[in-house]
């Protein structure tokens, strides 16, 4: 365990007596019982502290954003491949049963075509001195998406505004565009009087409900939806027809998803996988940020993306 | 009564036997008996309709919204000003016991200065064939807006799609820009499959919940918020405090918004005074719809709003 | 369309102007056109009309409870009998979808064996002069609990009191016991600050969450429960295990109640048949509402039930 | 520490590396540097361990319930007194915040009159082999009863069934009756397919509903209620007015009950003060519980309570 704040460090020792410390990370790249470190720290500093850990020849597990730039990602994703270490980022949320469930729903066709995502992440919640809110809360939706989501995001478009002088923008609002009619929408907000955590994702076939606040029920999916009839006898004649059908709550995987992440992350590095929320996954949800942040600066003007680092769900 | 269907005259006529019928609206706007009529009626003939109405010398009550362009609305402002009569928009959301407190609220200076106003109006609607989402249900929402907050907004930027071959867009969202850093946002959905309708206030002093599903508390308002230190000692001070105070839901006139508002026209009519929802807000939100539109239709590019007809709340 | 309050009937002619109307329920009663009268009054009105309408040779629908005594609805069972005509009982909530769904759920197997009943009802209510909570809002849960129950009570307990002074019980509980070990209870208060209509069935194989304010979704069912181990190998072993699995919410007929319900009354009369909510069933819930009465007046006491008028389901 | 489970201990110990451990209470008990201790056992044990540790001239803090019957409460409270030593029992939910606005709100009259105490306490719980649902749950109810109702209970009413065989009760309704016509009321269940807890406090000026699972807004008060007329002019007059008006959440101190609980045990201990729920407390609900079970064996019969042992709240 390393910290520079020696009381931090203390304390956490007493905690964990059995885990040995230190002050200096340079220590714990040093040492070769190590064979690889979980970086939580500031997100200035990831890039730095996994890049030496990486060339210490250390596996490496980040936080979430994995960088403050998609070029430091970029850079840590090729040393991480010249080195043959895995390099994964911690999108904690990839590892709740209830994401599993959606992502095993959208991939396996039970939803249809995928028409929408739309997500709400608001509460009374800390302001980022060094980070706008996207930075702090959308990483999240965006990481679950980037997961669950078959199509690769084309274009960004965002808006926001802060309401602390010199401050970054506490509320925003992103809308992701894709190849297709499918559009992503992110509402993320530190200055709500309620905590609401829900995305709908509505499909041709089926739409769930993800309420991340249900202590149990977390995951709804609606046998609800719309058929379109694609030639109508006459124009005059109704084109859309309306299902309401049932509402069906799965059982979820109720372990807790940092014990399935961490114990993946070890497995991955004792077999040499490539982590589910790896690297690229990481930069790709960088890239979104910064892209949307730039189109909050111009008050949503369209921001193209560039084609992905790595080919995705290859 | 007027219907150009025989049968729903028919049908209507057998539940009010009282009241006289026509299948030909010119005897209606003919009769000198009648002083006002209200017209509900596809939005594509309301300005033919409400124009004939006003030029027989009636006061007019026009659903929402008052006309399908901008220009229709100002050459309907025109008729009514030059005639002498009531021209009144059915922005019937401004007549319901919720709204009016939250205007109350709002004009009073309890809520402090308002940051935002984010509302969701999402589920498995009818998908309208004449126009978008937007100009159905997000003419609501506009509609509340323009009578609660105290600013005029400046630019629109929307987004959304059409999940339907050669139909309207089904889902959107846009964003309001004001003057100031007060910032606005809707989210409009046909193809939900859960029914929302939750809108946020966010002021420097209060914040409001305004839930129009829940059958009682509609209106919760939280004594929470963000103090914001503007002279830190140092920059590294935190500039920001938090509150999390109690929350409070009045109790609301329960009367029916329709018949608060038909009795405030006939007051309007008989004391020749301007209604609360006068064609000039009928005229705004017309505007931010035609802007919202050109934006979605651009995919978030930033359309300016011109100067409003009309000074608001003089 | 009979009144005796001339300026009632005179408001209801105008919304129905095909309905001839009076003031004396005897011209209703010898007219030889009216084959059915639904009977709508106070229920201490209820035997002699409906008594004297059954007399005329009427078939009759009464609001529930049935009568005033289970003595006065076993009188009009006779009389019912005697002359061959159609006796039903308006037991509202046993015609929603809501209610049916739970019947076919029951009765199907797919519950298992039924464990408990237990139903809420309270909320700010009218207080009755005439008669106590368990009269006014307990009838219909017994009217529920005796359609979908597979067994018969055999005796009761209830406990309440009156905040009023000299006025009936306002606030009561019931329990309601079987052969087996079936336990069924409800809570009925006019002064509860909120407005709770939920009812919990809990069986060996699956429960059921019937929340009736519910705008859809109202009835819930869990695949949850326990499995008892009737034979362990030691006692110290545990003897249940638990499962929680799935929830689900089939969507329900929306059709309203009192429309098919009298569809159904119409078809007895024409068909000759027995009704779903026959005199019997008005007669089984009078039964326990005067034993409940009695019981809460001896704070708990014991009441038996003497074996029901008719075999049920038979 | 001490626990017999050496396996309990080793594990404990490493959480917790500072403190002595012993698998033999009699080397706690003997311990001259030991002033206090908290008793965390099968209640069957409670007796036993807690007299022990009073003779040894140890302040006890017991978990609820004080003991397994009355007549052991009350030997256990004439040893403390003797010994001059703290007996205090853990009803934990009397240091919540909640339970605190609770007393508050009803010793400051602001409830007016209590009408009625009603709780519902029910999930799929853990089934005890030794104890029935209402030692188990309803303690808890019974403990908030005891702490913010300002009369006391004269006798009892319940009822409740087993479902497994050779079981002890694992449904359980209890009607609690004072000495005016305040009424109390719980529903406590260990085969609920969904978490309640939930309880309604009525009185003459306001209401409460307490629901403990609301993650924040456990507390709400409705200004609520009805005015009765005790002096009609007429027989036919209304005797009973009704307001419906604001509702109020008030902020809770959200303080952990368990560290306001131990650190009131403390300053008990230090100064010499009797405990907010003291073993006076903690006789009075077994003596509550003890009287449920009697009277649920005999399906509701009225058990009349004897005088409490103390003066409450003198």
């Amino acid at each position: 365990m390393c910290d520079r704040q020696d009381d931090r460090l203390t304390s956490a020792a007493a905690r964990y007596p059995v885990v040995a410390t230190t002050t200096h990370v340079r220590q714990l790249f040093e040492n070769p019982d190590v064979d690889a470190v979980a970086i939580a720290t500031p997100v200035s500093t990831h890039f730095d502290l996994a890049l030496r850990a990486l060339q210490a020849g250390k596996h490496v597990l980040v936080e979430k954003p994995l960088a403050a730039s998609s070029a430091d990602a970029l850079r840590l994703i090729e040393e991480a491949e010249r080195r043959g270490r895995v390099l994964m980022v911690d999108h904690t949320f990839v590892y709740t049963g209830a994401v599993q469930k959606i992502a095993s729903l959208v991939s396996s066709g039970e939803l249809g075509d995928i028409y929408y995502y739309d997500s709400v992440r608001v509460n009374l919640g800390l302001f980022q001195h060094d980070v706008n809110v996207i930075w702090d809360l959308a990483v999240h939706d965006l990481s679950i998406m980037d997961h669950v989501l078959p199509s690769r995001p084309r274009a960004v478009s965002a808006t926001g505004v802060s309401h602390v002088a010199g401050g970054h923008e506490n509320i925003a609002y992103l809308t992701v565009f894709f190849d297709n009619n499918l559009i992503a929408h992110m509402h993320v907000n530190w200055l709500a009087p309620v905590k609401i955590r829900r995305t709908l994702i509505g499909g041709s076939k089926r739409m769930i409900v993800y309420d991340d606040l249900e202590p149990s029920e977390k995951i709804k999916i609606y046998d609800s939806g719309i058929t379109v009839n694609s030639r109508p006898e006459s124009v005059y004649q109704m084109l859309v027809g309306y299902r309401a059908g049932d509402m069906w709550a799965p059982r979820l995987d109720a372990t807790e998803a940092l014990k399935t992440e961490v114990a993946h992350f070890v497995d991955c590095v004792e077999r040499g996988t490539k982590p589910r929320t790896d690297a690229a996954s990481g930069l790709r949800v960088v890239r979104l940020v910064e892209a949307a942040s730039a189109s909050m600066a111009a008050r949503g003007r369209l921001i193209e993306l560039d084609a992905p680092a790595g080919a995705k769900r290859s």
